[in-house]
């Protein structure tokens, strides 16, 4: 297999089982210590079926976007390998920031203020992993596939990096004041981020 | 690797550990608070058995129709990658749901009814996700593979879609009378699924 | 991807995941409830790692035969695919049965040997369901790659379905008599399969 | 697929989930029963941050140096194929190992010692399987993909496998005095891995 297939599929892989773990956070109501109706009991999880509806979008387009950046690669050093990590250190530790947040979001405000600001520091921690991947590959013409200008890749960092950087940047604020709010944020960012993928554009022109 | 590989990689993944991660709902009785011999602790998981049996065969099923689907793609775009996400949130859902059913299947009569419609609903959601993906590519004869017939493909979706949503909407129904019946349902579907698809015929011509 | 490829991935995903939830099965001592030293906790969780490490290889040597008998397939059909899914359904029970024996290994004798006889009557299984995968491949000449002679496949059959078969028949028998020597015969049969592959022979000739 | 690609598929998948396993190390603290804050109840979770930081490095690693590994390969045995499942066996104890040395790094010192010493146990075992295969590759000139000398193979495995196994069981005698200094001593080496790697020399030439 080729360096940046083995990347892909173990990448692949990680961001597979991350994005399906999400689904342990959403847990069955016991049947023994069951207050009141089961369909109360549902209703009243709703911050993990937010949470996880919002991580599952944000890993996915993770996922979108890792493999726009590796279509961009003919091949991979080992700074891209471990760059490569420490994105995936950042994506495993989404689940649980996913379950932190969906138990203390209806909580005492600090307590859900801390969870929201760890949920959106780990997704800065992700947004600056990314860019530090783009940025290396970017800046590296021998590392691009055939036929890629490495001028236009370039020239996409800046907004890449820091409109991604940016954004969460700003959940982090928003995490100060409600984390409600805060989670209503990540699922617009989310959302945006899908329909500004599916339009045609300079960007998915390179991407 | 190519976009399709890549996209069949993740969902492959995906796929997989929802399929594995149901036996999580496999629960071993705990040793100290055991009533009674162990024969007849297992024996009353019954429900967990037959929803694990049921919700393996379904993840199964979406498999294979997902592996044909994807034979019958060229390449995918963006619009592609994201109805595919929204058919794998659905999947991901599946061990709860399934978890769910199993815990409340001969509990008090609503909560079984609840258990069986978020089931129930949950598959819905996959087929109606499923239909929009098979729909979504059967109209751009751009994304298809060399050889394959436009017409065809677009003949089949009527049948493979309103087929799905309605065998998924009736057990909607029957959920509102009984959970074990909507389980049986599920399982017959499935069942006649694998059938269906085994035996050649005019669908398994184009998949 | 090929359609035995994307099996072939598929099942590799669904195997990797099975081996790896087995770690799920050793549990970590509480520190709150932790009477005596940990040291003396751990020792007496051995049926947990005879289990793991017994699990493990049974997986360890299904992954080695599945990619045995895919390495003689040219292509594959429906019923190949639902016969595979069949097989993975009974790996996929195997970090369930592993947990269930190792927490009833050392218990009440009657509890035991409930436990013991669902392990291999999952194993038995398992061997059944590789049995008839092989045995339908190996009846349709259509399916085997170049260059493989259907012969000798069929040769093969008979043998290898019916040893493997008729151990896990010998561990059924044993589990009535004592759990413990029922997981040592499960260990035997392991590392007799892992030495008998990598013995060239005849029959590694063929698969 | 060809041999070394399904067993890298499959490598992979087994460390892609290892990897992802240890966020199930990260435990939210229950709303119900926290005492103080959760910013306090957090903070004081830090072994399972920084067990969780290291074992993701030192699976990193694997996976790096299993990739250049089987790079080197254009072919694999069946005892290449056993070696690796040993290999992977220590790989999927790690999350086990990594969530008994969080609960126990700030425990009795006796059983942090306890902890600390099954944690390099399993490193030392998982070098020692690494060094097996790697030196059984090495000596079998037929299984070495084309043009890579067998001579320049074999005069990197002294120095990798002996500094592997040197440093882990430097963090065995480490792991008798202090459980968190021994925890250090892992990151430390996982850090110097890392830059070693990156930097290019001799070694990074072959592998």
């Amino acid at each position: 297999m080729s360096e940046t297939g083995r990347t892909e599929t173990f990448s692949d892989g990680v961001l597979a089982i991350a994005v399906t773990l999400l689904v342990l956070d959403l847990r069955v109501p016991a049947r023994d210590t069951l207050h009141g109706s089961l369909a109360a009991a549902l209703a009243r999880q709703w911050p993990a079926y937010a949470a996880y509806l919002t991580s599952f979008l944000i890993i996915g387009i993770i996922w979108v976007n890792h493999h726009a950046v590796f279509e961009l690669l003919g091949r991979i050093d080992r700074v891209t390998l471990f760059l490569n990590l420490v994105l995936l250190l950042t994506v495993v530790a989404i689940p649980f920031t996913t379950a932190l947040l969906s138990e203390y979001l209806t909580a005492r405000v600090d307590n859900a203020r801390t969870a929201a600001l760890v949920y959106s520091g780990v997704m800065l921690a992700m947004s600056g992993g990314f860019a530090a991947l783009y940025a290396y590959v970017a800046h590296r013409p021998a590392l691009l596939a055939e036929g890629v200008d490495p001028k236009a890749v370039r020239a996409s960092i800046v907004r890449f990096s820091a409109v991604g950087i940016a954004l969460y940047l700003g959940t982090v604020v928003i995490a100060l004041f409600s984390a409600p709010l805060c989670l209503l944020a990540h699922l617009l960012i989310a959302l945006y981020y899908c329909f500004q993928q599916i339009r045609p554009g300079p960007r998915t022109g390179t991407a």
